[in-house]
């Protein structure tokens, strides 16, 4: 099997400066802290980049014992640590989740969603515009990771997005914008996401498999793919065998087939539509760099069985770079030090490798 | 991972007499011929059981030449051959495909149509009638595995089944009947099959998806799981997340969760809804014995990925037993001794092990 990921194998590129990741530390009472210290003391994680956290000292302190490490930061204003040493930049702003056990909370959704916004704004700044080198100054990044926050803490605290996502588009003005998962076997890119089955087939327009299938042959190329005339992009069917002609369904026709023709017709190397219990074994083969999957379950279980841990969110059609870890905050085994960083540490090389190769442009 | 198909490992079951295999040859011009030759002169398989061929001599030389092999049948009237020497029961009444490319004809059509209804026949008969042992005699048969037909031969030959399930359910006066698929990492049976996607949320009734749960759990013990209180059945959620608490359609608490009641109720070890993307893993890594997909590419997708050509499709809430394998006729490649026979090999062997469970009851 081909390995996606490996062409843009992070930490081989040379670029002029280091980059520079903001890490957002997800919901306090959440396995965010905890995985975010278990990845920014792993050695070869570090050596990768410079890093920002954007938080708060009190949920990274719980979080770096859940971990087992020890205070592995420095703050903004405080001396000391070498020039690798992720700076903590604080966003709790003086609000403190409540002791006990973790759960959705309205000061976790204020400090987590504050996070994220000075994470993006740092992004928009960009990475040029100093990183984490003196103290006192945290300039800009050029990529932002995102540990999980909680829907309901964000809900509770009156945030006026419902999550991440929402928060990135209209922080920076996008309006196509869509969730690609990328892992050591596949790439997948969602042209429907959290709505219901029979929603699905109403939504499936073909102006929105177009868009996803440009966005996401523009993301292979931030990815790392380089392949003369493109990245090849399969696209899924909506029905059974894809339709099977038209015997189970009309819309793989005449709705799929013309998105995928005009994409052809604007240089893409599109394909489909595909038979879902078909193409995503071809495209784990290495026969494609991409699908578009039509909904949620049909992109997602292939990922999530083939990639596993290691699968990777990023949000595509953005202006600034944005990948997360593709799981959510986990109360029920939060603080435990349990928590697998898997997810999160693949989340932080994609990163850096987008942000390498967008510097090397 | 646990392999399901393990505890009912065919040819290690104590049975009083040899299990009796009925094989109808599929369409004779696609693969069906060149597969059924290479599993039935594989060692092992006929080690197995005895073996009855539906089909046409013709057909099945052509079959065998592909396949690289001699004439490794006798027909019904004729000595000689061992013991284990399979029978071919001529089902072409003088009917002869055209010459020429593999596709669809009529002439295709009819023979494997009435060589699936003989396999049937001797199946309702049962094995005991009489197995291959004598000239001239094929009584019964224990098990019917059927190698691909086309739909557009039958369609061509006037046949008044779509396909081998409605002959199947129409000869048996069956109402209740589904399409489970075992290999080596999952079992999975279909709420749904083949019908478009928009149809789906509204023919998944709490009827249905009880129905399946039910078949599923008895075919589990017909597949040889020997648990207490019965296999462990994970019943798949339609929405995303399982609809999330009904943020993503109510189908789920709605339709799913009442049939999971019903059937745990009834005795059965049932669980879910569960999200679709996360219950196809803890089932591929032992947590449960069967999947309750609610349509095709959900269950398709990780049976195929999973699974691939060791599939096999087996038939529930049929009084007999029939498996195939679960790919099609494969026109584009017959003929060339190119087609894998790893499916209708793994269908023989699932089916031999259904039917020393049935004797040894």
């Amino acid at each position: 099997m081909e390995r996606p990921v490996g062409e843009s194998e992070p930490g081989n590129s040379a670029t002029s400066r280091p980059v520079v990741v903001a890490v957002s530390m997800g919901d306090p009472l959440g396995i965010g802290p905890e995985i975010v210290a278990k990845v920014l003391t792993d050695p070869e994680i570090r050596n990768l980049a410079r890093f920002q956290i954007y938080g708060s000292e009190s949920a990274m302190r719980r979080g770096a014992e859940a971990a087992g490490v020890g205070r592995f930061w420095r703050g903004e204003g405080e001396a000391g640590g070498g020039e690798g040493t992720p700076v903590l930049v604080e966003c709790g702003d003086g609000v403190e989740p409540p002791a006990g056990p973790p759960r959705p909370t309205a000061e976790g959704g204020k400090v987590s969603a504050a996070a994220v916004m000075r994470g993006i704004e740092a992004c928009t700044r960009g990475g040029a515009m100093g990183g984490t080198g003196g103290v006192g100054e945290v300039g800009g990044a050029d990529a932002l990771v995102t540990a999980p926050i909680s829907k309901e803490s964000w809900s509770l605290a009156g945030v006026g997005f419902p999550g991440h996502t929402e928060m990135l588009a209209a922080a920076l003005g996008v309006e196509r914008a869509a969730m690609l998962f990328v892992g050591p076997s596949l790439r997948v890119i969602l042209v429907t996401i959290h709505v219901p089955l029979r929603e699905v087939p109403r939504l499936v327009t073909a102006e929105k498999v177009f868009d996803a299938i440009e966005l996401g042959a523009r993301a292979c190329r931030e990815l790392g793919v380089r392949r003369k005339g493109g990245a090849r992009v399969a696209v899924a069917g909506l029905n059974p065998h894809a339709g099977e002609g038209g015997l189970f369904g009309d819309e793989d026709e005449r709705v799929i087939r013309p998105a995928v023709e005009r994409a052809r017709a604007a240089g893409i190397d599109a394909s489909g539509p595909w038979p879902g219990d078909a193409v995503f074994l071809a495209a784990a083969k290495g026969n494609y760099d991409l699908v578009v999957a039509m909904y949620h379950d049909q992109g997602l279980i292939p990922v999530k069985l083939l990639d596993r841990e290691e699968a990777v969110n990023v949000t595509v059609g953005l202006p600034i770079i944005r990948t997360s870890p593709a799981h959510g905050t986990a109360f029920d085994i939060a603080g435990r030090g349990v928590a697998s960083a898997a997810s999160m540490k693949a989340a932080v090389r994609v990163a850096v490798g987008m942000a390498e190769q967008k510097l090397s442009v």
